[in-house]
């Protein structure tokens, strides 16, 4: 049984379209920020550390996602994120953006991200005490988003 | 032969992210107004008319896309959309994100809408001129994304 | 000696800019969204709540802000807001940013809006219960920013 | 009779916030995007290469801006460049935000901007070439916004 990483965002003023929903865009953006929080739950260092100090990043590589439902000004975005599959040096991600209450996610997304070497931009192996945190997550009966 | 649409937009300072290039939501962002430009170009009316006076709305349904190359600060996007598929209540649009003097491009998405009306936010169909307007765009021998 | 609104932010990867700082418009962001937070805690209704079930609006009128030194990734930004004056459809709030552990703010403003009506945008008095609630965190102290 | 930079923006969907009205930050980031176009007409150079090659970078130190009527989707948004006062290390800009067609102006701003070398992040003098382009866009008969 793998852990999960289980977050509540809230849908802000500035995060609604015209059309009186949450701006697409911006599940990308929510997604981005769960990412950069389950890094220091998991990791126990700070995004911005392994950014900058230990000089590995994870650049966007490949996004499946699905939109069900849309959130509204006020709402509470439940995030879970497992890892679906760990290669040499790509990750795979699975996020459901659920809500509190409710049993069927309104969106959810397959993020496929690289790993590389900060300095050069250049692919590299993902390192073992990485590949050890991520296996504690890793749960691959997840569907395709 | 189909038409295309195709629009140069410029990446600005504030849509670079703390690794130097374009974040990644930003794509998603620049995709939607070139969506919204499309629309002025191709069905001759502007996006709000269509949402606000004609009363229809394109809510995304899926999402497929892959990141080849990072944009920068002050380069170039040449958004070039074509229309994969139309059916009755949903369209795939393919984007293909490039730079002037790139043979390949740096990103590429495949993005499915739903139709619906506005006023209930279910579906509905395609009224007719709008789809004599997506059939000169289409063109289905883009690769999925 | 009135009370205060503080809370605690981080610099998310992707507010940075180009010139490796926070993007100043994420300031405003920054500052809307402890708006929000303000006055679900001191008035202990959410600002959803107020704008669509109350029908009352705070729109923006006039800003004064000075900027001392900016936050980079990861940095926690300190809000502090206190109410300066409250006038018949119009409030002043100041806001205070600084970082845990240092003494001088890295920024600060004076925000001006105005009460309205959300059906028509006009403006309307403010009503007696916020009153009471902005006057528990009136400091008329602050220096203009 | 000084020059003046004059060019139209159009409000976009994702502009717009729950109360369907452009959302105030977002006037930042226009002005933003305005500032980084006045450069590349008036110096004749991309605002990065201003940044990067030439290594002057110019944050923000100060706003005043005053806000009297709405943005909404679909609405131009006519910004009007002007200088106001050229320090030895800073500038003031004056941001007219109108619409075509309105004698009034919707919103005002006037940002005073440091001039720093972007290695150091320190104050530095003005180039000459820099200060002969602003003059020519100085007009201090603006009302201070």
């Amino acid at each position: 049984m793998s852990e999960s990483f289980v977050r509540d965002y809230v849908v802000r003023f500035g995060e609604i379209d015209h059309a009186g929903v949450m701006y697409y865009p911006k599940f990308f953006d929510r997604m981005h920020r769960a990412f950069e929080d389950f890094w220091a739950e998991a990791l126990g260092r700070n995004y911005h550390q392994i950014l900058d100090v230990e000089g590995i990043g994870f650049p966007l590589v490949d996004v499946h996602s699905s939109f069900k439902k849309p959130y509204r000004f006020g709402d509470t975005i439940r995030v879970t994120i497992h890892v679906q599959r760990i290669g040499t040096s790509s990750i795979s991600f699975h996020y459901r953006l659920g809500a509190p209450g409710e049993d069927t996610p309104r969106a959810e997304a397959t993020l496929v991200v690289g790993v590389i070497d900060m300095k050069t931009f250049q692919p590299r192996p993902l390192p073992d005490d990485y590949r050890a945190t991520l296996e504690r997550y890793r749960d691959d009966s997840q569907d395709n988003a």
